[in-house]
């Protein structure tokens, strides 16, 4: 049985819910919420109770969103005929973050992963392919990440999609900016090679 | 003074020059060697000597050797026409770990780095532009790192190139194989957008 009270018994063992959060942590979470105002604790339960209620995933391109469609969506200065595929929503914050990106995105919520039962149907890819078969859009840029699982759907999608008249492309692999090539492993130093561009 | 006898003194202050071997290290590889036997300590002695005194630059590439021309530059399974520009000679080994690479080297020993004094005329390119010149070469892939000091190198070899009629080529800067791109930086990122390739 629990040393603690059945309310912070109850709070801990939700917070150990969380990734990274072992007993340590949550029970010292629960302690500063119990010690906090009421004003504070209820507003950390309304704002988790409201994270569920008022999000959503856009329409269009599956990201999560507030409003619907999502702010890239709705943009009239992006290009949208341009979309960039990746794998979570929490992708698109490293391609916003280069600035250099002006067209929209396709959330797919996963990667195809035989060894864990997800296949094309458990993609959220269908939309994807009737707005590229609807002629919508002009390229599309699969910027799942470089390992097998996203490697793997990348090639899936292009297969997919190389049936209609679309521009299909792929991020490039190689060594990071910044990085020494003496420490890059084989397999990212064979894409740069292979992947050189000429100047 | 030194609490040691001057030869132990003297050995420990030659081994605490080697990179990441600080004193406490060097006294235990001094009193190791005190302890081995005669022959061990001899054939240390005379490996060391004999690294500078039998190796020397291939007089074609700048490769270290023991042989001139360097085993790469001597082979006629190599493409003598495809020429690999890496900073130094341990660059090699991350091109040949792909094991998909079947030309030659330059090596240029440094980069340009006008703060510690190293222009174009440190740098050993010379004989390069003179193979370039020659007509000897189909293409030259620059395979400086994607750092400050190697892509300055990189983009002034292939002005110094551009006016001889080769193909000039620079490695793929991208996200790494096996990375996810949540993690990459904005910069890895933004040129793995601007270098994706179509497939």
């Amino acid at each position: 049985m629990s040393r603690y009270a059945e309310p912070m018994a109850r709070l801990i063992e939700e917070l150990k819910k969380l990734p990274g959060v072992g007993a340590k942590s949550a029970q010292r979470y629960a302690f500063h919420i119990l010690r906090s105002s009421d004003e504070d604790a209820a507003a950390l339960a309304e704002a988790v109770r409201n994270l569920k209620a008022s999000l959503r995933l856009c329409s269009i391109c599956n990201n999560v969103t507030d409003i619907d469609p999502c702010v890239y969506c709705a943009s009239p200065a992006r290009n949208q005929r341009m979309v960039c595929v990746v794998e979570e929503p929490t992708s698109i914050e490293s391609v916003e973050r280069t600035r250099a990106y002006q067209g929209v995105y396709h959330v797919l919520h996963g990667t195809l992963s035989p060894l864990h039962g997800v296949g094309p149907d458990q993609l959220r890819a269908r939309s994807l392919v009737e707005r590229v078969e609807r002629g919508e859009i002009d390229e599309v840029i699969l910027a799942t990440s470089p390992t097998l699982e996203g490697e793997a759907t990348a090639n899936w999608l292009a297969t997919a999609l190389h049936r209609f008249p679309v521009k299909i492309t792929r991020i490039a692999t190689g060594v990071p900016a910044g990085s020494e090539i003496e420490y890059m492993d084989e397999v990212t130093m064979a894409r740069a090679m292979e992947g050189r561009r000429e100047i």
